[in-house]
């Protein structure tokens, strides 16, 4: 029952972005009942069994580039976008300085132009070799779980999307990392590197590479480090991982699936570099050629749109043919705030990702796969059908507990 | 192999209109290779093993009200709608000949004055009891089989939507029908019993009654009838039962869904009657309560628009709390010609029927329920998991085979 | 110079309602300079010339029929729909509380039982002849001009739509009112009357009757009366107004237009009242027939989705005919605040009548037919040859100043 | 007498397109009575009194540079897109062929690879001096003249795009054309010096520079030619130029303006190419920024996707604020036929031109700004003022008739 007490901690990469900022407000309104858990999908009936570590155990930190605090952080989301009310981060200002305190410089190793201009925090461009940084960063993550005395910690990567790189050659295969390796790995795998180094369990919430590397699976496979990605789904590719199925289930062929996305939060500065947008839409482009099983002509574009501040809105075309080659459509457009729709997802994977280090489980955690657009390690994108893999696995834990 | 060569009749009610027209002339433009078998889903790899009987041994009967013929009515729609092409039809003139022969005139009792006004027909207004009705129908029925000498028949409605109706007290029980009770039945139902004492399978692929009176169901089921129903799912609805389920497995709460339908074909002049109008629209407000478990505001509209067509266009506007309660939106529009969606459904109906006769099945087809707005004895109204549903069936029938 | 600094009066009918509170908030909030003047079109270039009385110059009282403040409103929509923002509020609120002291109970006569379940307010269900309550409705307006020491009024009707109603014979000659034909005009055209009564200059925002009675014209004539309406032109129909000229320049046939709006504020609940919807749809389906000259099939719906709160959400489809017949689409879907579009078209319209009264203009003031969607006395329904129509107003009356 | 029955030549660049096939086809199917003359402007009782040559006068040749038929081409079209029906080709064939006969080589100098790749009829690589290629062009069109004994030729610029060039230095100036500038000039000038050279009137339906420079357009002066461009305005543009206006006379500030247009015909193909693109891109992006007076945010793309064959689809979405910088949006989908949209907008330019040629007009044809995107010698970009100074034009030049 001690134990039972012991708290957790979320750590998060990026911590003072939308997702972060929304996730760290969240937690503490829906402790306070300032709102209802909406969006936790650990609330839904099936998942109670699981008796997921609930909010009020959870302890926020992370790594940051920018100078920033969470308040900060929140009241430009009000401001900018209309989401995050002045009441909620009023009622929860206190709450916020508490993980302000736990928030530690990160790193802008090869994360191109783009993102280094944002980094102005103290710290953020040290000279320091690739395994001088994942030492330090897993040093910033074992002080906070003693600090706190944490039963256990989950990082997860919520910061912005990197410039897509080709794999170094000797990360294809699974040999372990030199040095020389190291120096060309880009900061979402130093931190995934300093996370297994830490013992903490990892999730990959963002399409840059992270832990998804040979050489840095297999270390987190050796340490026994439970982890999963990538790049939560969250609205359109959500619903192509949604509609792409009911073509195929009627037999009606898709022959072009048109997907424009337009929004104007940081995120989106990032991705308008041409570098960044490619690792996105590379995630974005596979599910619907995965579920039909032929390549329709597809188009996705993601644009920054200043505006629109964190509200993504996307329009989707999806042209088909069905009985006598008679060519229909169907369009729709999705209006969502980006940063609200990733929160809960990343408050339920730690939740998950916990219970599964609690269990003993390591490795890819493909029980998840219905949080990702490109889940390791499972080729099946039917988001029903991913979300019925995590329903099996709920029944399955819950009565293998002793 | 001399039985295997034996022909199969399907007899669809309402004949001539948009979807029994589509599918007179689509069996026959694909047996020609005019055109490939989309939308047919008997064709896709896990129901290849189900042997369903090919098309080249289909033929098609029916009960019409209108004085018209198969090629008339294909023309029409080629010229109000721009579908069924003109070189198709001119190729498979001679079939649908062969088609007019099998027609013989249907009934139009309690079907109301919008219904009522279309039926020029001879011998459609002859005064006759609902037992002379029906059996006359069936006599319909049985002589096709025999001049055909057909293995078997699978009657299809596909005729309007009739008025809604509250069920008579009688019916509500399962006692036997008495002719008081008879009288008071509308065609949709008179058909259902003409198919019963017929011993054919049958389809109500409209929101009509049809079989679906426990009287009715139980002479059905003493006689040893396969059947299901109601309400072909082609669009709009297929949507929803496939959207819902998302924001079900997201926790995303549903705050309203509005669905607005228009359309221009013959069905949308009988439907612009609020009588026939409130039959549909109850069967289509269901599946988002079903799915979600709790009661969003839901509004839903069926207009006619004589300039669409057999084109309906539907748009959907979903409103939905997420985290922290923050409002988004999705909305779509679907533009489907409904005749076409309809008929590939219709054959693969009478195909799966055909098939669970041939195996001595009988009662309701309940793995057919992804067919189905409101499929009968079958409350999961999830679109994929119907359809899990029906390739469960689909490997336990392949098995089951001697 | 000291006439200059004489104050003017703006006396809002349904004052506490979305649009008067957004007037409220909306006048003081840019005199504070906390926002921009956006919606004024009073502001822009053509019409600086015109010198329409400053906003600081305003004063605002109204009649209201509910118990509550502007302040309680105002809190009610940010709340409910996301607008009006609370620091907005905050810092107006003295301002506020000054416009509250101005507010009198004002009447539900012949509104309808909808409207009448809304009217708490003391002395609101007084019983009183129409000749009593117009004069004490007057008495409202003069001696809040008395206790300001106004160097003008103007009235502005902003309540919730009455329920459609036949003219009474009488009224459609230019006779004289009898006590008896008082007896059934409806609150608006009471308001109208003491307007009148009042030397107030006076606009119908909404599509209840109000001025529009012949014998009630003739009054508002003889008196020397500025006035206009009717039915403020926000959104759909603006863009109805913009769009239909386009097509018939292209001589593009328009064969259906169908719009679909739904919204969820107190006006909503009020329209979801068959009898006073009437009167809405009427006013909103005649552009499109009245610019076009022929009559394309039309649709248009209005509907209360409470979940939407004041964002009024329209989908219209246009479906028309082009060169060789054929047939093409274009769909527009409009989300707008409606209290929010409508308020600075209250206040411009305001301003350009107390213009109009200053230089002595009496009748209905056709220039402002681009604020209307059944503007008085004039036909034109093009909203780009409307505002032209103003350009042209305010080019003659610049000049005509001595 | 015996004048008005000369006939007159319309001579299309492109010919053979799907603009110019439409026109081909539509003015023998209108002459026939098959259709109406929808999209046709100078049919509105407005222009009536214009006298514009009646359609039975119309002669029609060309310049191509694929190896095809008129017939060919109309059939490719209904069978990619559905347009130009089978009856109505077998109708008019025999006046297609006749047009086949009036269709000479066109060139390919200076139009990109994409373009290059397209041309496989004969001597359209021969090698010749710009000179030459001037020479030889002109010939055509006098030739064609002559064998019709036509009263005038209006040369109409209907070929796919040309990429972007930067003008040279010395085509800024109004010097005379050397050789050496000569060499540097695209297709599409060439084909405007040509129509020059051969006295016909002259329109450059495309983005393409044609007679747009400084020297070409003195040497139109000189020699007396009327002409008029560039660029179409068919659907998006034309939507741009509608909306934009109403924005502006509301005083909402536009914040942003996404255009995304989708289709797939050859233009496309063109397109794709992103030289060719850019010339597009500039022409469309304009008129926003012109009517508003600011520049908002924009985004525009042009992207070829195969399966919508001729039908354009386009998405935008605008984002605008009002009155107390509430942010609201608008979105649009536009799905019209492309070819069938401009065609009408050609043969009216072609009978507008001829009138204007008719009656002494020489120079930039400014009253026919409404057609074009970017039009000659305009900065109004209002599409009713554009339209308003049409109408203008029609009464002085009815009036001006002797």
């Amino acid at each position: 029952m001690a134990r039972q007490a012991q708290n957790i901690g979320l750590w998060l990469v990026g911590a003072c972005g939308g997702v972060g900022t929304s996730v760290a407000l969240g937690i503490e309104a829906i402790r306070r009942k300032l709102t209802e858990p909406l969006g936790l999908i650990g609330h839904l009936p099936p998942f109670k069994k699981l008796e997921l570590a609930p909010l009020d155990r959870w302890v926020i930190g992370g790594h940051e580039i920018r100078r920033t605090t969470f308040e900060a952080a929140a009241r430009e989301m009000y401001e900018q976008s209309g989401v995050l009310s002045p009441e909620m981060i009023a009622a929860c200002r206190g709450w916020l300085r508490q993980c302000d305190r736990n928030i530690r410089s990160g790193t802008v190793v090869n994360c191109g132009p783009t993102i280094g201009r944002m980094a102005d925090r103290r710290d953020v461009r040290r000279k320091r070799s690739a395994a001088g940084w994942i030492a330090a960063l897993a040093d910033d993550i074992r002080s906070f779980a003693r600090r706190h005395r944490l039963a256990r910690v989950v990082v997860v990567n919520v910061a912005s999307t990197e410039p897509h790189r080709q794999m170094p050659q000797a990360h294809k295969g699974s040999k372990a990392l030199r040095a020389e390796d190291l120096s060309r790995l880009s900061a979402s795998s130093l931190y995934a590197l300093a996370a297994i180094e830490a013992g903490a369990g990892y999730i990959n919430f963002t399409p840059s590479t992270g832990i998804d590397l040979p050489a840095v699976r297999r270390r987190a496979d050796d340490r026994g480090i439970a982890y999963m990605g990538r790049d939560g789904k969250t609205g359109e590719t959500m619903m192509k991982s949604v509609l792409a199925p009911m073509f195929a289930a009627r037999n009606l062929r898709v022959l072009s699936w048109v997907g424009h996305n337009i929004f104007g939060n940081r995120d989106g500065i990032v991705l308008d570099d041409p570098r960044n947008k490619e690792t996105k839409i590379r995630s974005k482009d596979q599910p619907v050629r995965e579920i039909l099983g032929y390549r329709p002509e597809t188009l996705v574009s993601i644009e920054y749109v200043k505006s629109l501040g964190d509200w993504k809105t996307a329009w989707d075309h999806i042209h088909f043919a069905g009985f006598l080659g008679t060519k229909m459509a169907l369009q729709f457009t999705w209006h969502g705030c980006d940063s609200i729709l990733a929160a809960p997802l990343v408050i339920e994977l730690a939740r998950f990702t916990e219970r599964a280090a609690r269990d003993g489980r390591t490795g890819p955690l493909r029980h998840l796969a219905c949080f990702f657009k490109s889940p390791m390690g499972v080729r099946e994108q039917s988001f029903v059908r991913q979300y019925d893999a995590l329903l099996e696995y709920a029944d399955a834990a819950a009565t293998d507990r002793p």
